[in-house]
C-alpha cells in the first residue's frame, strides 16, 4: 500500500457515504452549514416566512442565468415539443398557493450515528406563497403521450456529488405530475423570484419534501421509463443498509415545531422565561395535504393538549398554542404532531442511512426564574 | 468535588470562552451556523447582493417589533430628547449607500486552536444599498451636549452571553458618530428593511466590521463616559491572551474573494474547470473607506496582478479579474489585496483569542480536465 494522500481527482471520485460516531462536525459539513441555511426558529411566528428566511439548499452552486436567452423547452414524448419563455408561462391561469417546504434532511445533525452531508438541525422548514402556472396547463399544451411513465424536471445547477457529476434532476410519475396543486413557480410572496430560490421559474410540488421543487428549471421531458439520475436514485431514499434498493423519499412526515419562549443563551440557545403565564406557540404540518388532528405539549414529561389555530393553505402549516403557567425551576418542553391520518411524530430518533425523514420531536431546555 | 452534571443555571452562567484543537465542531456552533448564515459565496458575482442572500449575525432571537408603537428615544446628554417615528425619519435628508458589510468573526473556523462560537468560513461579507437618514442630522436635532464622549445605540435584542445577561449594544465615540457616512437605515436595496436585517431601523456603520451597525434600534444615549456594555468590552477586542484588555475591533480589514470557478462538488466544494481560458473574478474590500490598490492572483505558488474594476461606492468592494489559461493539472487558486494605505493580506493564519479580523487568504482547490 502507498501512503501519498489521493490526488484531488481521487478525492472527487469517492462514491461512499461516510458515518460520524462521535457527536463532532468537520469543517466540510460547517461550510454546508453556512451556504445552506435554515430559517431561524423564532421565525416560526411568522404565517408566511419573509423570503430572505426561506431555508435553502443548494447542492451544488446558484447558477449564473440569463433571463433574455432562458427558455423553458418541454420535450421527449410530447406531441408538440414547447420552448417558452417567462412571458409565455405569465400569460397562462395565474395560481398563488401557501406552501410548508420542508428538507428530507432535516434534523439530520441530531442523528447517532450521522450520515455525514449538511448537517440540518430542525429549521430547514419554511411557507411562502409560490405564484406560478400549473404544470397540468404545460403539460397539456405539450401533449405528454401515451407510453408516458416519468417527468423528467431538469435544473440547470451541476456539479459532482459523491464520484456523480451530473445536472440536479428530479422526476415524478405522470399521474403525480398533472395533479392541480403542482405549480411552475416565477414568483414568492408577491415577489420576482429570487435567484437562490430558484429564478425564473422554479417546480413547486406541495407536500413533498423540498428537493422535489426542481430550482433553475430547464427543460421538462416525457419519458417512458423510471427516471433513475442520481437525484432520483441512488439519492432521497430511505434506507437501513447502504446495500438495500430502498424507499423513495416523497411526503413531508408529521412535525410540529415551537417558537421558543423566553431569551436565549447565544451558544447553547438554551432559554430563560420569566414565571408566570407563558404562550407557547408554533406550526405543525405533514405532507400531501394531510391535515394536523393534534398538537401535545409536553412539560417535563406531562403531556396536555395544545388548541390548534389558522391555517393559510391545505398544503401549508396550522398554528397551535398552549398557554402555561410557568413555575421557577428548569424544565425540558418538547411538543409533537399527529395528523388526521392517526401518523404521530416519535418521541425517540429513527434511524436511516442517509438521515432523512427523521421527524423526531423538538426539545427546549428552559430555565424558569422568578 | 460532586460529580453531579451542572444545573442549566450554572451552564448559562458559565463565562468561559473555550478553545478547540482537534479541528472538529461540536453541536452547538452547527446550530448556530445554520441560524447566522453566510452568503454562498458565487453571490459574488453580484455587486450588490440580493437582500435575501446578505450574510447575518443575530446574538439572541429576532425581536418582535410592532412597528405601530415602536420609537426611536434619543435621550442622556442632550438638550431635546426625541421619540421618532419611522415617518419622522423619512422627512429628514434621504441617504441611500452601497457598503460592504463584513462580520469581525469570518474566518473562524479556519483559525487553529478555533475559538469555540459562530464557525463562520469565508462567506460572512455581503454588499447592500442602504437607504436612510444621517446619524448626524438626528444628533443635531436632539442636541448633544457638551461633555458626551460616547453616543450608545441600543437593540431591542436580548439575551445571555458567556454568563452575562444584557441588551445588545455598542457605542460610537462623538468624534465618529458625526460622520457624515453613518446612516439610520430604513432601506435596503431598495425595499423597506427585512426583519432579519433589523426592521424597523438600524444603525449602519460604513467601512467598520458589522458588530457597529446595530439592528432593531430602539434607543440613541449621549453619554459622559466610554460605553462599557458587553458588546464594546470585554466583547470584539483583538486579544492574543484571555486577560489583556485587547484593542477595540473597528475597521475591516483588507480581504480579497474569489469566485470559485468551474463547477462545485457538493460535500468538499473542490472545483473541477475545463481546460482552456477560464475567468478568475472576485471582489476586494477594505475599511474606513481606504481603496483596493491591488489584487494578486496565485496560481500554485505564481503569484500576478488582477486587473481592478468598479467599485459602486467609497465603502463598497471592488471588482477584480484575471484571465487564466488553465491546463489540464491539480492547481491551487489563492487571491491577495493590498489596499490604499499599504496593508496586504496575510497568507499565513494570525490567531486571537476570540477569533476576530482573520483575514487571512482564500485558498481552492481545483482539478483542470482536458
Amino acid at each position: 500500500m502507498s501512503s501519498r494522500s489521493p490526488t484531488l481527482a481521487e478525492r472527487l471520485a469517492t462514491k461512499g457515504r461516510r458515518l460520524s460516531e462521535d457527536g463532532r462536525f468537520s469543517y466540510e459539513e460547517v461550510q454546508l452549514a453556512l451556504r445552506n441555511r435554515g430559517t431561524p426558529i423564532e421565525a416560526l411566528r411568522y404565517e408566511i416566512t419573509p423570503s430572505g428566511l426561506h431555508y435553502l439548499l443548494t447542492h451544488f452552486d446558484m447558477p449564473e442565468i440569463d433571463e433574455g436567452s432562458w427558455r423553458l423547452e418541454i420535450d421527449g414524448l410530447v406531441g408538440r415539443p414547447l420552448s417558452l419563455r417567462i412571458e409565455d408561462l405569465k400569460r397562462m391561469t395565474g395560481v398563488t398557493e401557501p406552501v410548508t417546504m420542508e428538507c428530507s434532511g432535516s434534523g439530520r445533525a441530531m442523528v447517532q450515528p450521522r450520515p455525514v452531508g449538511q448537517p440540518w438541525n430542525l429549521d430547514a422548514v419554511s411557507t411562502a406563497r409560490w405564484t406560478g402556472a400549473r404544470l397540468r396547463e404545460v403539460l397539456e399544451a405539450a401533449g405528454v403521450r401515451p407510453g408516458t411513465v416519468d417527468v423528467v424536471f431538469w435544473g440547470a445547477d451541476h456539479g459532482i456529488e459523491r464520484g456523480e457529476e451530473h445536472t440536479y434532476a428530479r422526476s415524478l410519475a405522470l399521474a403525480t405530475a398533472v395533479r392541480d396543486e403542482i405549480i411552475l413557480a416565477y414568483g414568492m410572496n408577491g415577489e420576482p423570484l429570487q435567484p437562490q430560490h430558484g429564478a425564473p421559474l422554479r417546480l413547486v410540488v406541495p407536500g413533498w419534501y423540498g428537493m422535489a421543487s426542481v430550482k433553475w428549471l430547464t427543460r421538462i421531458e416525457a419519458i417512458d421509463r423510471a427516471f433513475d439520475g442520481y437525484q432520483q436514485y441512488p439519492n432521497y431514499h430511505y434506507r437501513q443498509t447502504p446495500d438495500e434498493p430502498g424507499v423513495p423519499v416523497t411526503a413531508i412526515r408529521v412535525r410540529a415545531l415551537m417558537v421558543p419562549p423566553g431569551f436565549a443563551d447565544f451558544f447553547t440557545r438554551a432559554r430563560v422565561v420569566k414565571a408566570g403565564r407563558t404562550v407557547l406557540a408554533g406550526r405543525a404540518w405533514s405532507g400531501f395535504g394531510v391535515g394536523i388532528a393534534r398538537v401535545e405539549v409536553g412539560i417535563n414529561g406531562i403531556w396536555r393538549d395544545a388548541a390548534l389555530g389558522s391555517q393559510p393553505g391545505r398544503y401549508a402549516w396550522r398554528a397551535w398554542r398552549y398557554e402555561w403557567d410557568a413555575a421557577p425551576g428548569e424544565y425540558e418542553l418538547v411538543c409533537r404532531a399527529t395528523d388526521a391520518e392517526g401518523d404521530a411524530q416519535p418521541v425517540t430518533q429513527s434511524w436511516t442511512v442517509s438521515g432523512m425523514g427523521n421527524n423526531v420531536v423538538q426539545r427546549i431546555q428552559v430555565l424558569v426564574r422568578p
